[in-house]
Parts: C-alpha cells; sequence; structure tokens
C-alpha cells in the first residue's frame, strides 16, 4: 500500500492481497485523521458482507470467495473509542455482471485497488446507541 | 437529522425514521447551496425507486419494503423552480447481498445514515427539457 | 457535453448520445488534469462492462444494450502515456431494478448523465504491472 497526500485529497493505491478497511485505517491513524470520506474502486478476490437486521440488532454475514470487480467503495473516516475508524459499504460485481453488495467488513485486493480519502477537519466520534445497536455518528452543531 | 458544516464538506448523520432525500433537502435549503454533490451509505426499510423509460418519458416506479444495507447514494444539488433540488441515485442489497438500484423519489433510514455533501460555489439550475422529458443541468461555460 | 469549473470541482453534464469515459477524457484534456477523482449517475442506453479475470490477465467483457439507470459511476483520473486517462466503474439497474456492475470500458447517455471531476494538484502517472497484466498507480511518497 502507498499513499500521496495532496491538498484536501489523499491518494491510495493498494497491492495486491492487502486488506482494503485494515489499509485505510492505516493511513487514517498515520495521518491523525478525525473525519472524512472515502472512495474506491479495484477487483477483490474475498470479501466478508454484512447486512444489519434491525430486530435482532446485528449483522447476517457472509463471504465472498471468488474474483469479482469492486464497483465502488463508499465510507467515511470517523473516531471510535478515540481511535481512527473506517464505515465502509461496497458493490461488487461477479463474472456474469450480477452486483451484490453489503457492510465490508473486510477484503483483499487481487489486482488494482485505487481509492481516495477526502479528509474533514473537524472531529467526528461514535457513540454506542442502545435502540439501534451501532456506533453512531456524534453531531451536534445544527439541526435541520 | 443533525449536520455539522465544515471546510468544503457537510456532514449529515440521518436517525431512524428519517427521509433520505427530504432531509438532505432541508440542508440544502439551510445552508443556502446552489450546487453540490452528495454520497451516503447507511441502512434502510423502505424505499422507492425509478427507472426513466425515454420511449414513454416517465418513470417505472417500484416500492422496496424490507430492510436493505444502503451501499451507495450518489447524487448531486442544484436548483429547481429557485429551490435547492437534491437528484440521487442508490444501490441497495436485500439479506441474500443481492443489489437493487435505481433513481430514489425517497427512503426511510432503519439504522444509520452516513452523508456528505460537498458544497460548490456556482449556481446550477435545472431546466425542463422537451426532448428527453426531464429537468436537466444548465451549463454553458465550456464545451470539450 | 458541457461544463463549468468551480473551485475544486468541475461539474458536468452529458447529452443524450454522448459517451462517457471519451467525454470525461476530453474535460481531462482541456483542463490539462494531471489526477483527479470523478462521480456520476444518469441514465444510459449502452454500455460495454468488464471483470478482470487475473488467471488468464484479461478482461471478460459483455455489451448491454438496454435502457439502464446509471446508479453508481466511480473513477479517477491519471497520467497513461503522458495523456490524461480515466479509469472509471459503474454500477447499473435494468427495468427489474436489479444492479449489474463493472469495468467501464465506455457507455453512452440516453437521458441525464451529471457528472464531478474533483481534481488533484499531484501527478499519478500509470506504468504497466508484469504481475498483475494492468497499467497500476505509481505513488512513491509514503508507506503505511
Amino acid at each position: 500500500m502507498k499513499y500521496q497526500v495532496d491538498s484536501g485529497q489523499i491518494f491510495i493505491t493498494l497491492a495486491r492481497g492487502d486488506f482494503i478497511n485494515k489499509s485505510l485505517e492505516a493511513v487514517a491513524v498515520k495521518e491523525k485523521l478525525t473525519s472524512g470520506w472515502v472512495h474506491g474502486l479495484g477487483a477483490i478476490d474475498y470479501c466478508e458482507l454484512g447486512l444489519y437486521a434491525f430486530e435482532n440488532q446485528s449483522y447476517i454475514k457472509k463471504e465472498f470467495l471468488d474474483e469479482y470487480e469492486l464497483v465502488n467503495l463508499t465510507g467515511n473516516i470517523t473516531l471510535k473509542d478515540g481511535n481512527p475508524f473506517i464505515h465502509s459499504h461496497i458493490t461488487i460485481a461477479d463474472r456474469q455482471f450480477s452486483a451484490m453488495g453489503g457492510h465490508l467488513f473486510d477484503g483483499k485486493i487481487s489486482a488494482a485497488g485505487e481509492f481516495v480519502i477526502v479528509p474533514g477537519n473537524i472531529q467526528i466520534t461514535r457513540k454506542f446507541d442502545q435502540n439501534i445497536g451501532l456506533a453512531l455518528w456524534c453531531l451536534g452543531e445544527k439541526n435541520a
């Protein structure tokens, strides 16, 4: 994994075998990010996806072991327990070009992995919400 | 719904029960946005999607009533009839991780809803195009 | 195709019949971009998608000839052989709202086509990687 810091964007390239969330989190730690948005695309040969089932307050999980195009990664960086944390969702496509998607626990790059982080200047912390069963963003400034 | 204005990005968190387009439009109105791009992810338990059928110049519509991961929202803010207007498309995934998508009329958050708006400084207006049957962007500066 | 350069974003609208990658590349050439990220949505009536099969180091390709919502385009701009080059992946949805996706060779707009480029200031070059079989980003500044 290599990355380059530009004004307003951090460009990141992952190599075959690199894990996505783990790598993006390493950048966030090294650059001391406290908020930000993440986009990406590439090709993977492993991922574990989740769907959040509200009634059980837990994730239905599934591992995908074939080759897929990583059609889109959408995610963000916040602080969880004081450390940079990546929350990302992905869309993947198989050899028939059928798309699947979900919450990304993590996935492994097979060919290219091209990502960008758009860092924020504010601090967004996550706090566990009892009613939802997830650690949600704490933002207090404005209500619309 | 809560949001926080950062330099170059507006971070928005929606709560269970919040409607996506309605909430994003409320932010755009409050912040007097005249252009911008929107990204998001989360989980929903309702949405109405559309596919634009050019031959009829109308949308085929369908409501989705189960729980889905909101894998990606991609949208933009422009001015329509003088007011901020959200045009967004979403990709969702069901319990089998199959992905569906389309034009988003609106959708309702079930668990998390995390969004960012990247405001523009220019004014983009939409004007109804007779040949297409939709209100399209008016941009006049450059042709490539 | 028309576009307008804002501070930090280039807003682009494509018309019915415009090719996506070809048009985005024309903007990148005209604006002398050396890096950047691309997002978009719209509606298409043609595209050719690919899945990269690592074992053969070649793309499985398929043409899509019906009307589809362009649910998401995610891509980037880099320099390949000294010229601006678009690498993009798309997610599309059909009349049943089923999503498909893959590497975009190119696609043709049927109704709206709304895109944004977020230009970078750095120069990212692509170089052919023998092990992967693709031209990958060259970034050298930092390793995490």
